[in-house]
């Protein structure tokens, strides 16, 4: 369901011609009220494409009428005339729909530094407007899609109200935001000024705790858009709690997809000195290209842990190095930062999970971010694949 | 002749049996003096090896008589028990050659988290201490070699004086150091002082400035020793003139021998607001896994450029996003953040070595990172080796 699980909204997904291989690459959620309050937060890369350019500005009086999307093209570092594209994308969107450019959202996903062919993605968008459907959220979430194999949708209910989600984004996965494009819609009643805050407070939790390569997307958006259908008024806390659920399901089901990969790891960091703490360290460990090649390789390489975990400033993360215990999958391989159990003890090749959990003894917070093994598929995609 | 070019030292380098192959794997430095002044630069990594928490001691009066280095294990992560395994080593070392242990620095390089076998150690120094020759430079950078394929070392002349030096490394070849092992030796006649300051500028622009996967180690080491044999007194100035291109020289190697690597990648900043910037900017290029994949694929794939610089913070490296010029191999793909000349131009696959170039017309300040491409070979090597 998607985009369209929650009440007053409609969407849609077509084949416009952007994509070579004839999939459906163009699609356009709207909401169609009584409410028209929108939020949304954008990659903090400071190389970024048109449509985020022009997406900041039109959310910035926290309403927002609709969201057209395309893939096939991220319209990044194209210069003044790709930003005109993005204003004509939204007025041409705006005209069908109704409804002011101001109040349209445009969100690009594909190849950087090429233009996009306006002559396939102006009727890409009005086929999209004329297909608009209560049940189109599927068909959205297809058309999003770049190298994503699976489209990726989740829904979460309130008491009375409803929030839906659609994501893409495979590679490029990395903090501050994660690769990726996501729509958000909810029928609660919310205003302009809770909605920011709990998107905010729910990316940060889920989507920015999600790197899979460490590289930093220049197109990443995730927009929420509120119809107020249910007629249900809600508080930011209310909401932060139903988005982080969404949205958390998305970022598990791009690190599921993410290119090339074999596993999946989540990297859990307790008795830290503080939140940020643990997010530095576990960060360190899923940037390590040498450990995620030993997961690849079932190898529970833990010494690749404690180097990576050693990469930390102490003025951002203190520990002891002597007190650190890692284990994995549940196989306490170092203790006080040497050997412990059996190393042959931890199995990395009868599951796609892995969990590397790490203990710092300098407090009691604790932070989880996931990411993926790295594989010779991932060379090879991303190699191979120009995006 | 590596570190036997320099008057008034001898290396060894024998087999003890801490390889699986059987290839050389303790090696030995003697500085026959008359003086002995010694410095050391280590790995910025706070987890450390024991031999790193030894040397760092034993350096700190600037006197040393000796290096002992073993292949075959880091000796990282083993607890009190390993601290105990490299204080015998050095006290074995210092017996044989009738110095103080205090004047032996040790180094270990090989899998992390395992202990070293101390009885072959043992015996391959007292082997390596008989076999010690002035012409024993070449044995010594064998035995210090794991996955190198070729040993490294440079020689470098003063007025009179020489530098002479072996490295080791191919994986975990990281800023703050590289990877690495390194011992540099002169007969130059300089103070402690002196010696210290020389070494520390020299490896600040050449070995820290090499980045072949983002990851550091926990025992990288460089020690410089000098025996004053030449008579020649040289000031930290000279030092660090003839110091640089020994240091230069050995860290192109090590990129020229990195683990799988297809390409070497040199990312050269210019016009940037200072050196800082310069460094923080080509540092973000050369840690991107997408832009390294592409390399591999001779894909000139500049948006990842563009992409890298957008990641470093404003407050380190000041530019305009919409100004940025990036050069790949000569052509200018990317001319104000925009597109360029013709992808297409840029030859990738017909030579080894790629030149990448960023103006981010800040200001005057330039700096170069080395890299290379992100290969199979890479993830196989470091999914299939334990290291």
């Amino acid at each position: 369901m998607s985009v369209t699980a929650a009440q007053g909204f409609r969407a849609a997904g077509v084949a416009a011609g952007l994509k070579s291989t004839g999939k459906p690459d163009v699609a356009l959620v709207v909401n169609d009220g009584p409410e028209h309050v929108a939020a949304g937060v954008f990659t903090s890369n400071r190389v970024v494409a048109a449509p985020v350019v022009w997406s900041r500005q039109a959310l910035s009086d926290g309403v927002a009428h609709a969201v057209v999307l395309n893939s096939g093209g991220a319209n990044a570092c194209t210069g003044p005339e790709g930003f005109l594209d993005t204003h004509v994308t939204a007025e041409r969107t705006a005209d069908v729909l109704g409804v002011s450019a101001g109040d349209v959202v445009v969100c690009s996903t594909g190849l950087i530094g090429v233009r996009l062919p306006m002559d396939k993605l102006v009727p890409g968008v009005e086929a999209a407007a004329a297909s608009l459907d209560p049940q189109g959220g599927d068909a959205a979430a297809h058309a999003i899609m770049t190298t994503d194999t699976v489209p990726k949708t989740a829904v979460a209910a309130g008491d009375g109200w409803v929030v839906g989600g659609m994501a893409k984004g495979a590679g490029m996965l990395a903090p501050g935001l994660a690769t990726m494009l996501c729509v958000l819609t909810t029928d609660a009643v919310v205003t302009a000024e809770d909605a920011d805050a709990a998107l905010r407070a729910a990316t940060a939790r889920t989507f920015d705790r999600v790197d899979s390569d460490g590289c930093m997307s220049t197109n990443d958006s995730v927009v929420l858009l509120s119809s107020g259908a249910s007629g249900v008024r809600v508080d930011a806390d209310a909401l932060t709690t139903v988005l982080t659920e969404v949205c958390a399901s998305l970022a598990r089901q791009l690190v599921a997809d993410a290119e090339g990969a074999s596993h999946d790891i989540a990297v859990h960091v307790r008795n830290a000195s503080d939140e940020t703490a643990a997010v530095a360290v576990a960060r360190a460990v899923t940037r390590s290209n040498l450990f995620k090649a030993a997961i690849f390789g079932n190898d529970p390489n833990w010494g690749r842990v404690l180097s990576a975990v050693g990469t930390v400033p102490p003025e951002v993360a203190p520990y002891d190095a002597l007190t650190l215990d890692v284990s994995i999958n549940g196989v306490q391989v170092c203790r006080a930062g040497g050997v412990g159990e059996d190393r042959d003890l931890v199995d990395l090749a009868s599951q796609r999970e892995v969990l590397v959990e790490i203990d710092l003894h300098a407090g009691d917070a604790e932070a989880t971010v996931w990411t993926n093994d790295l594989t010779h598929d991932y060379v090879h995609e991303n190699s191979a694949y120009s995006s």
